[in-house]
């Protein structure tokens, strides 16, 4: 408005970031698709880790960024190959949280895995609102800590259900900022999508536009075809765009086929591991 | 003892394997160098996301596995090119930890830098002997957590400290396994050398030898040159080796050039990221 009034030539194009994914009017945006990669390989390398030590830790749980909507901690279902690939149970804040529940899963997959991979979105909140993850630690005028701890304790709330109800050894990794600053694990067709989306809003400004975001619009999942659209500014930030509910199972804790055709073609290749048959051979 | 009452030929050759680095009678340890590695592109990678959301976030603590020697903690170092790179502060559980001097140590860099980054050995300790990563949290029978929580609250516990001297956010990374199982970003000298003590157990196997460990011993840092020997089982897991004083600075919240020189030659390249320089220019 100042620069109108100054009769300033001034063009606004805005080009879609998030690694959270949860901007209106684009089909996904710049670097969602490198962070989800973190996440997914973390999951997959740190579960092959967990399946082989399970004798030792029963548990794993991994949280992930993501206030309001699942779309990181949705994405590590690419890490799962064969049924018993970690990870078993995905949580996210589009759904309310149930300990009960949450606890029954957990013992389900020990009994048919021996152990289990958890990923949650650090958002889950209970039906009356309150989060998962507000800590009960008191800080010196005896307030219960949340604010300083930025709901970054979610992760060990979860463990400290698992190990207060079974008893089992466990872990849970924060990894917080490390997804979205990890050059070296990020998906190339990210790379070049963001590249192209500043080639995109040039184009726009020179053409005079202004007030728009750059949108990416999927033609197809596969063979994987976008092209470059434009959305009005305003209508892209009104709120965060939570994931669909086809893009779950019925039980809340997995993410759907549907889910995995939105994502496949966004991360890229996954590194390849051998797995070992477990064999009993006889000897003599 | 059995094999040999029933006369039975075994031949009996360690291989050394640590993330952790603290085997006795060799110069490192394969694994060692490639989870190095990961904590080293985190710290490098997280640090210069932090460092540009400074007006935020003033401090982010990573906290690494390594209960009784530092390192893991201390290989993060590498990270840092120019004096304000991150990690500006290493703790290690090599010294006793003091309140005091961490939030004097923190200031200092907030002061000079803008912001901090910390890293830590999960493994920290008071000059009583307490862990600086016990939670203050009571379990449900009143008593005070730290088995279930393995010490991994660390990060937390130092968390909590700047935020609640200084008010300022920040963030704690906590990434326990995920430093052990990533096979993407791993050390290349690590992978060879990996391979190699297993070429040479199978010589030692072979030669008739038994009730060694294959070790590594350093012939030059500059060029890096190593020979494989072999050390009596018995001497090596006598305890975790701890690094040595001359490898950190006199006030112990960083490494030596020292350290430097022993580490450089096991990590690898590291990825160049390009550092814009801050300069006011006159607009006419």
């Amino acid at each position: 408005a100042y620069c109108r009034d100054q009769n300033y030539e001034l063009r606004g194009i805005g080009i879609p970031k998030s690694v959270e994914n949860d901007l209106f009017g684009t089909d996904h945006s710049p670097g969602y698709a490198s962070a989800a990669r973190t996440n997914i390989l973390n999951v997959m390398q740190a579960g092959i880790l967990a399946r082989d030590m399970q004798r030792h830790n029963k548990f794993v749980i991994y949280q992930t960024t993501g206030r309001d909507t699942g779309w990181l901690a949705a994405a590590t279902a690419m890490a799962r190959k064969e049924e018993d690939d970690a990870p078993h149970l995905i949580y996210t804040p589009e759904f309310v949280f149930d300990d009960e529940k949450f606890l029954t899963d957990v013992e389900k997959c020990i009994k048919n895995y021996g152990w289990v991979s958890v990923v949650c979105g650090e958002g889950l909140k209970y039906a009356d609102g309150t989060s998962v993850g507000v800590s009960e630690t008191k800080d010196k005028f005896n307030n219960i800590e949340s604010g300083a701890m930025r709901g970054t304790s979610l992760g060990i709330s979860l463990h400290r259900m698992i190990a207060g109800k079974f008893g089992y050894r466990g872990e849970f990794q924060i990894t917080e900022s490390l997804i979205m600053s990890d050059f070296v694990r990020a998906s190339q067709t990210d790379l070049e999508e963001a590249y192209l989306c500043g080639v995109e809003a040039v184009k726009l400004a020179n053409k005079g536009e202004t007030g728009f975001m750059v949108s990416i619009d999927r033609m197809s999942d596969e063979p994987y075809i976008i092209r470059f659209g434009k959305i009005p500014l305003k209508e892209v930030a009104i709120a965060a765009k939570p994931m669909s509910e086809d893009y779950f199972n019925e039980e809340r804790n997995n993410v759907s086929e549907d889910f995995m055709e939105y994502v496949r073609p966004l991360i890229g290749d996954l590194p390849e591991f051998t797995r070992l048959e477990k064999k009993m051979i006889k000897i003599r």
